[in-house]
């Protein structure tokens, strides 16, 4: 294995193993557990669910993979907090669009090489990137995998 | 700049970057607010202050770089609950202790060579390393990097 592929699958591992808690958790709660706050006046894990999802289907544009899924999401779930719109999508249809979201990722994810990962992201010029080649895809995926770390940190405390 | 140092590069970035925004965090805090859990009968914020202290200690001897600052902490913060062990340090000593293991560990990473990080890590024997290469110092350091991440989306939670 090259330097570049340990590399790869070791963040690639990371994000796999992230998305894995998240499926877990998601599937053990309850449609009444969905309608609960993370805590008292915070985002309800539905709110949470859409935004994950919604942050994530940006994965396809900002690493120049393809078309948003949901670009609709974007005003939803991101540009705008939970209880501003409503009604949400149902649970069922957001668990279906969070799990097409990181299966199409997944697999677009597998046909990039490793000496594509290190190739700047798609919300950076060329100029930019000659400055600081650390601004790669491999840097959004280590950015978007702590995301999903730090809301599934949240998730954990809503009351059961 | 190779590939192995460029994605070192990378993934020190993202642990420092998530450092950055806990230290910039905690230090925004009262003494109060240290005390207020981050949800209704969840850790009080001081509790998981000494449990990061006490988590990134240990990556001292899981990335072979030395001895533990603070040994003691693993009984208090790791193997037991908020409120079992009474009372705990206090905040100006914790968050002492946290700023000098976080230091200890950039000045220690500073010295590993990009090939370094790319070895097994300690609690791991050869033989297992040899079957699965990918379980070295920068997948330790990830795994760290998103627990450092998932309890900040706990601690931001915590009522103002």
């Amino acid at each position: 294995m090259t330097t570049a592929q340990l590399t790869v699958t070791i963040i690639i591992a990371s994000w796999k193993n992230t998305l894995g808690r998240a499926d877990k958790l998601f599937s053990t709660l309850t449609e009444e557990q969905f309608l609960r706050e993370v805590a008292p006046g915070k985002n309800r894990i539905l709110y949470l669910l859409g935004h994950l999802t919604a942050v994530h289907d940006g994965l396809h544009t900002i690493l120049g993979l393809g078309e948003r899924m949901h670009p609709e999401f974007e005003a939803i779930f991101v540009s705008k907090p939970d209880r501003a719109i409503e009604p949400l999508p149902s649970i069922s249809e957001l668990k279906k669009y969070w799990t097409e979201v990181n299966s199409s990722l997944l697999e677009k994810f597998a046909r990039l090489l490793p000496e594509e990962w290190l190739q700047r992201h798609m919300a950076m010029s060329n100029a930019d990137y000659a400055k600081d080649p650390t601004r790669n895809r491999l840097s959004v995926l280590l950015s978007r995998t702590n995301h999903l770390s730090y809301h599934l940190g949240q998730i954990i405390l809503a009351p059961k």
